[in-house]
């Protein structure tokens, strides 16, 4: 698979140009953010290659192509730059118009940019908490906060009626949501899904899903991922 | 004018149905984000009519229509509620066919996107400094921090070699920025643009814009305003 490249840092050659038929993504095989555009790069089959970055040790010339240094990033063979991964996931949706992820409905494509701008208020703590457990505080009302929040979720999916938050399909929302949720097993947050039975089946069906298959890790490779991120040394490439 | 209306609040009588060939802008009136909406609005020359809020005391009815109790927020005559100020605009881009403000092309509309993103850590500045001056701090190496993000702002104008953000014409950026650019005077920010010449021409060019002379308020209301607002006693109909 083309994420399972080992990372490039400081002092590496860079990668050739983009071949014409592909585009390319800078990522970083354990960071959410990327794997949203992991996600859409794989349910659309988007011929893509994937150069991950060594994020605490960037390589010169990823700085000059991305001077924010951010991953993901898209680059295109004529040598375009996206970043943000909500932006590049619009933009990889809007290129390729096979299996649009985004509704053609304006309303509903401005719900789901709501519901990712509300989402955006969640994604937090899930580094607070762990964070703050680490420290040995106390993390009941963190957890109080994030598990109100999830309700929220919840009452979205009741009040729609739908498996999933944009219908019965999975759409662009879902897999802007996802990388958050296969990530709580890690982080003993899973409990969190316990008073919101509908958001937790979603996270089943998403489970199901084979793109989501086809990007995910196990919990054992994130715990073992993140502890030495915690420890301020990141295995970047842990398990290859 | 429309935007001319009373603010409502706790007890007023909800407005009545939106009209079939109308949008409803919930708005204030010195309010930059909503001044967004209004641009938007105003530019595209879309039928709309707009209901001001008093925001330190909410109508219930608006808080059934729109939970979270945010300006902007649109609504259609078939009952959609759309909010965050780049969803709306976004959103009357698209339906609205007449003039588009977004660029046609992916990655034009990506840089948009990004160039947003970037602003979007601008803005709290306007609100920093003039809170830290009335506390009768230094706010010396705020405004310093503002300046060399107002450089960026201005190096990207420089290498695009355009007047206005998006070209020679003004775009979507360009309004999404603008209600700021307004605002310095009145919080006497304006020597933070005596080092980016560029940017300094956007804003006086953008002052010319009919659009943009519609829907400004002098600086002398602002400052009425922003008095009244730092007093917690906003005067959201200030002048009507």
């Amino acid at each position: 698979m083309a994420a399972s490249q080992k990372c490039l840092g400081k002092g590496s050659p860079a990668p050739g140009p983009v071949p014409k038929d592909h585009i390319r993504l800078y990522s970083m095989r354990f960071c959410p953010f990327a794997q949203r555009t992991r996600l859409v790069l794989n349910a659309k089959g988007i011929k893509h290659d994937i150069v991950n970055i060594n994020l605490k040790n960037k390589p010169d010339w990823f700085l000059e192509k991305n001077p924010l240094g951010l991953v993901p990033a898209l680059e295109t063979p004529s040598g375009h730059v996206i970043y943000e991964s909500p932006i590049t996931c619009e933009y990889l949706d809007e290129v390729y118009p096979e299996k649009k992820l985004l509704p053609s409905d304006p309303f509903e494509r401005a719900q789901q940019k709501m519901l990712l701008e509300h989402f955006s208020k969640v994604t937090p703590y899930f580094y607070k908490i762990p964070v703050g457990k680490t420290k040995g505080e106390d993390v009941s009302a963190l957890e109080a906060e994030l598990k109100e929040k999830l309700a929220q979720f919840n009452e979205t999916l009741v009040n729609k009626k739908t498996k999933l938050f944009g219908g019965d399909s999975i759409t662009m929302i879902d897999y802007m949501m996802w990388p958050w949720f296969e990530r709580m097993e890690m982080i003993d947050l899973k409990h969190c899904l316990d008073d919101t039975p509908r958001l937790k089946k979603w996270a089943e069906h998403m489970l199901e899903d084979p793109t989501v298959k086809a990007t995910m890790f196990s919990t054992d490779t994130y715990k073992v991922f993140y502890k030495s991120y915690m420890e301020g040394n990141p295995d970047y490439d842990y398990g290859l």
